[in-house]
């Protein structure tokens, strides 16, 4: 499936390259609007999720925040009911804390990722969210 | 002059409060995205321009980075030309150049304003850009 042109004009920055790798659930597109810099510390990407696709479980050792452009998804923090998202919502992901996101089952969603504290270290990948965990 | 209905739902993100300092050179808007904080670093701001309406020079020890969302506007650094600014735009602002934005003569304008490095300190707020610099 390709990004609905109807939805991708909604999503203003650009969607850059689909996602190759293993930590996502399905089609997914990453855009990079900052690139990781010395001078800035704040890379900056743009992500896209098709219907029903989400991350993995993960962390970020120093917290990331999340700027919702366009559709409906959710963001789940472990041990917390997950948190529906529209456009305009702001996420402030928290340091250390094990979390998902991605797209509604009958939505696109597009977020900007704004990466703090870089110097704490890479993102850790974990497990799959099952379809247990993932809202109905 | 207000915010029109059809400008404003094009910003995405809480336009927020009417700026009231002496840094803007006509009214703007400033809505807080992310509060400064010390767990993220990263406070976040959305700013809204009515038509002409630029800041005065200044600078970020830090630096700061500009997403624009909507309509069309400027981005000047000392001793460069001015850069025409539209929605989907990223300005990676250097820590410590001296510079200016703000909307063109005859379009609103909407930025989503990142602060990096906010350790370095403060934005130094210096003299209004003239009429003579703001591009014709």
């Amino acid at each position: 499936m390709t990004i609905p042109q109807q939805f991708e004009e909604r999503i203003i920055f650009p969607v850059g390259e689909k996602i190759e790798n293993e930590y996502f659930r399905g089609p997914a597109w990453l855009g990079v609007l900052v690139a990781p810099d010395s001078a800035w510390n704040c890379p900056i990407f743009n992500v896209t999720f098709e219907p029903g696709v989400r991350n993995n479980w993960h962390r970020h050792p120093g917290g990331q925040i999340l700027l919702v452009t366009a559709g409906t998804g959710y963001y789940q923090e472990e041990g917390k009911t997950a948190r529906l998202l529209n456009k305009g919502d702001v996420v402030q992901i928290p340091p250390d804390v094990r979390h998902w996101h991605g797209a509604a089952a009958d939505s696109w969603f597009s977020h900007i990722a704004i990466s703090t504290n870089v110097q704490q270290g890479d993102v850790e990948w974990m497990e799959p969210v099952t379809d247990e965990e993932y809202p109905e």
